[in-house]
């Protein structure tokens, strides 16, 4: 396949993130990075740009700049799609900015900072005919694929728990006083939206549907804001009741003091269970009713073609974060590149190209938005919508 | 010391934990087999009775007579304490009748029946001045008690958050319908009174508490009968809230395809976490904020004397359920042989050579009914009460 | 099953195997300890008798003492099998002699302090018609009986690998210099014979042949002696040659610093692997060429007979050391029980009713000899006689 | 720091490290593959250059032309270092020829197919002036690095003990006959020159030193040729001495049926002892003599300089095989960008930026002819030269 042309906004010096996108993007060739606005300071975008590479010309000032000056180059030289790696209250307006002028967006997650933003850029989709992918990282995962896959075939029966929990220690203390930039940012509220269950508990509620097959329908949460003076919040938990009759519970905790990021999924149906954790990523559990667990591992030659698909090395040579993170960008290219012709989600499922999108990014933001109103309220249970 | 005389009432031929029991109270030698009404099948209680070696004379038809009997029998020979490990419903009344003749009791989880049952317990034990011994048995795991050492003194800083599971396959099918003996009562209301949160949640509860210190006093639960006919439930989960600020789930469910008794519970506080599970019962995972993880294992000599004082192998030579519960049953005769000293709360705690009794009974059967309640309520909390 | 009089021969005040053989022998009820000469000083003796609860006349000042008061004891009485847990250089003359009187012996490991004291009680059990069980703890482990099983059952295919270790650390600073009593002795050349190779190397030599299947021909030996003025070896490796074919490693270390008793056994055939290690003792891991490692754990329904014989629990409620130690007592005493009657070895393997005896008792010191002969010498391979 | 531009040699399409070496390459930023040789068919050259879009005058039909066309363009356009990942008979002459047109060598490993080759490259290094690095990879772990770091700063005390493993279960069978093509090049003598001695051995050999800090001296090997019909060594095991009085032992084995590339090393001193294990590379397991364990975890802000310089993303983010590549391709290209300037083997050891060259390519070939030496020798030890 030919190389796609990538833009990015955000990312500068010191972005975490950015660089994640950057070594995901280019890892199998998929992309190329062209050009980008990397910080709306002009001279930290410069300075990023160079140490990127990129010929100053191709790096802006600004998104709006950006979007103006490469949809004015010749079309084998500008832009195609653009990274979007800012903080969440700037990923609507250059989603749809970007839209508007014909380019494709990748955007971190949460999606917006509200369902409502999260509408809008479901309806510039609609009317521009740009695609646009969403970074849930865990879904990149070949093992998480190959739940899903032995879900659907159901090896596993009828679902009836999901078990979904994203614990970290990082925030257990009040390190946005510290002057960390990573926590600045993430726990405010203008610029975050939300705390513990925008940034990690998104994506414990996407990979427990994604995994599941069903959807969260109901909801009764509980959210803390544990350390002193922190505005939003930091710690949350949740009952949770999905679309086909599983009930389950997801925890999205930052203040677990000494965890990593061991994001952990476990599945139960009426012939088996599966469990999956980010600290043991290669490989996947598999307890089918009284006989031995079975221990899948990526790479190996009886994974079904999704995992297979978003596999680079043989079993045992350790696959990481990068690479879950590539396969989407990876997923989204291979869209790309058939745009107009007909891709259909069994199609997508089957090959395991398959990547978040809007869909999946209205839901976050619904999840968002039943979680604060559930934990407002009295009432026991809160429907999620839409 | 010298052995105790034992009595046992229940746990003929195919019982599970009569089982366990008889080998814990006789694995250190603190205790002596000497009576019992095995079974209320008098044929069956006589041959289970002959089986496990004891003269025809010392085994009973019913409790009743095996009470009078005893009692009547010169104090050098009688039985000194009886087990009761009949299912629930036949807990509370062998108990008080075992203590108004002068016996202590050692009586399996949950305590009784209902909480008026356990206050009733509570009432025979003041009046008598017997002791009762419960045999939560994860309190008797020895990095169980590490776990609460440090949590004590402090080492992870102010608990905020608690997370106690104890998932379990075996039900996950209808069992009961195939003339499994275990199955059959343990989801007969009128025998076992409740289903996984009798069985298993009340373990997870106990466990909650004694490592954290803290006292569940709210509760949101989610309460299933998962499995097509069951007249219990066998699937349950909560939102918990602890007397001293921490918040916590707890789930505890018997359809988890493919578990077996994988108990875990996990504290976090300001200054670090720790972990333990079941399934690696000999090590406790200890996390202090940005250091490397420790893993505390049993027999170790930086371990507390709480610890130390219920070991007996050198670490590496895995002790295992048993040894944890002839924990309590040493712990139990320990406390018999020093009746009408005083021990306090203090010195029991410092020693490791406590063991759970009426208070945690009267807990145990206040939180089944709280999350009862709860399940049929359409508020978010419930109070635990007492 | 009736009980069996037991006798024990050391394991006074402050010994760690003699417990260890109570326990075991009492834990399932198949024998009960009747009398003792606990220690070669008769005070200590009558002391650890009476705080065991044995009455002052069937303790006794010495094992000749012993042999011949209760031989003199009506049948009835009398004790049936002695238990000898004395250092090593004291097995070969008091179990020499308990047969003599009529008595079967249980020996600690290894057998004697030589292969020429090894082969008297050989010719002792043919003049005498007693029996002599050999505790390699290992061998009654379930999940080693289950590896035993599928290797013989041609799972695995023909064995090409057999991976042994027995890593080590608590004598790897010289603790026998500080009065440690366990130290002492087993670092002593006149009380222990050998070091590491005797204490822990044959127990690993045992394991390799008891699983594989195949016995150790050839072996090219490493011995070393790490802590400064230690008598004996404390650091063993070796290349190994199996009888059909197999080649293997075998490390046997007590310098491995921080290391627990982590006994680990590894064996690889054309279609198939397997693994189990003292640490996660209720597991084995099955790897069959091209599929999913699969976990067999012990309890579980579709284990073996032998390994179901082994066990007592549910899945999930770990047993241990105490339980493997009981399985060789119970198989010991199934074996008294059925004297004169015909037990084909089949019929134990089989039933997993099989305990290590003489045959492996002369294995032991022959590989103990071979060792230090091999250590010795330029030569590569040194022959095991026999 | 500016991309330097790099050429390949061999890794055309179905090649396995071909892929991983470009990748690692271009990871970080350091690298851009300029042009290539990429097969000694012209046809498969030009093809596999065109994937990967390099323009068709830079992909070439034979590694002489490369060297020549690339040698004659101006110098800010020339390909600056080969890459040289065909099998190891090919290794020798393009390295020896690319030196000889000023161009810097990255190799796989082992660096040739015999130690008089490996000599020969060792002259005209020193005759050019040109840098070279060999991709053990694990030496780019950082987890690997902290070992050494710890093993340097005396946290174990002095080392007496390294066990070292590289098991594999991919060979079991007779691949080779199936036409796989990795199979079939890695067990020809004429193209591998080892089997796994060479493949999987050398690297195991490579830890041992670089963790230990210790060289091995002489070693008493075991080879064997386990399929049937198989031309090479696919089994081997060694008894190691190290030059300062540590014993070892080495496993390499492509017969462990079911195994993956579990590479493990493990090190004791007379203070503490640790292990990696390829299967869980992001961990380091520090045992220190009567401490808890400890897990010390990559990304974590304890570790040292060396592990933080080869890493990229928090803990729990997983890092894999890719990332170790690119840290060598990182190492070397800082190396390639201070041509001239004093980087003092104390400097890299501190920075972590080390990476394997010809001393360590040199010991790889000493070793695999001293393992063959010894394998046919009927004396115990055998020296290694150099």
């Amino acid at each position: 396949m030919k190389q796609l042309k990538l833009g990015m906004i955000g990312g500068g010096h010191g972005s975490f993130i950015g660089a994640v996108h950057r070594r995901a993007a280019m890892l199998d060739g998929h992309f190329q990075l062209t050009c980008g606005a990397f910080s709306s300071d002009p001279t930290i975008s410069a300075e990023s740009g160079a140490s990127l590479g990129l010929p100053a010309k191709r790096v802006y000032a600004s998104y709006a700049d950006m979007f103006s000056s490469e949809a004015a180059l010749p079309p084998d030289q500008r832009m195609q799609a653009v990274a979007i790696v800012t903080p969440n209250h700037l990923h609507a307006a250059p989603a749809i900015e970007a839209m508007r002028h014909g380019f494709h967006v990748i955007v971190d997650k949460p999606l917006a900072i509200s369902l409502d933003e999260a509408r809008q850029i479901q309806q510039v989709i609609h009317s521009t005919g740009c695609q646009l992918a969403l970074t849930h990282t865990y879904a990149g995962y070949p093992m998480i694929k190959e739940a899903r896959q032995l879900v659907h075939a159901g090896k596993l029966g009828p679902i009836r728990k999901v078990l979904v929990e994203y614990p970290q220690g990082w925030l257990s203390q009040a390190l946005e006083d510290s002057g960390n930039r990573q926590a600045s940012w993430r726990t405010d509220p203008g610029r975050a939206g939300a705390g513990a269950i925008g940034d990690i508990g998104t994506h414990a509620a996407h990979l427990a549907e994604y995994v599941s097959g069903q959807l969260i329908t109901e909801l009764c949460a509980d959210l803390n804001s544990v350390v002193n003076g922190r505005q939003v919040d930091d710690d949350a938990a949740a009952l949770l009741r999905f679309s086909d009759g599983a009930s389950g519970t997801l925890i999205a905790t930052q203040v677990a003091t000494g965890e990593e990021n061991n994001v952990c999924i476990r599945v139960y149906g009426e012939l088996g269970g599966l469990q999956w954790s980010h600290r043991d990523a290669e490989s996947l559990r598999v307890n089918l009713h009284e006989q031995p667990a079975q221990l899948y591992r990526r790479g190996d030659a009886y994974l079904s073609q999704a995992a297979a698909n978003n596999s680079r090395l043989p079993p045992g040579h350790p696959e990481g974060f990068i690479e879950a993170f590539a396969n989407i960008y990876g997923s989204f290219a291979r869209r790309l590149h058939t745009s107009g012709a007909s891709l259909t989600p069994a199609d997508l499922f089957e090959s395991g190209f398959d990547y978040p999108s809007i869909d999946e990014g209205l839901r976050g933001m619904a999840f968002i938005e039943a979680m604060q109103r559930s934990a407002k309220s009295t009432q026991k249970w809160t429907t999620i919508k839409p």
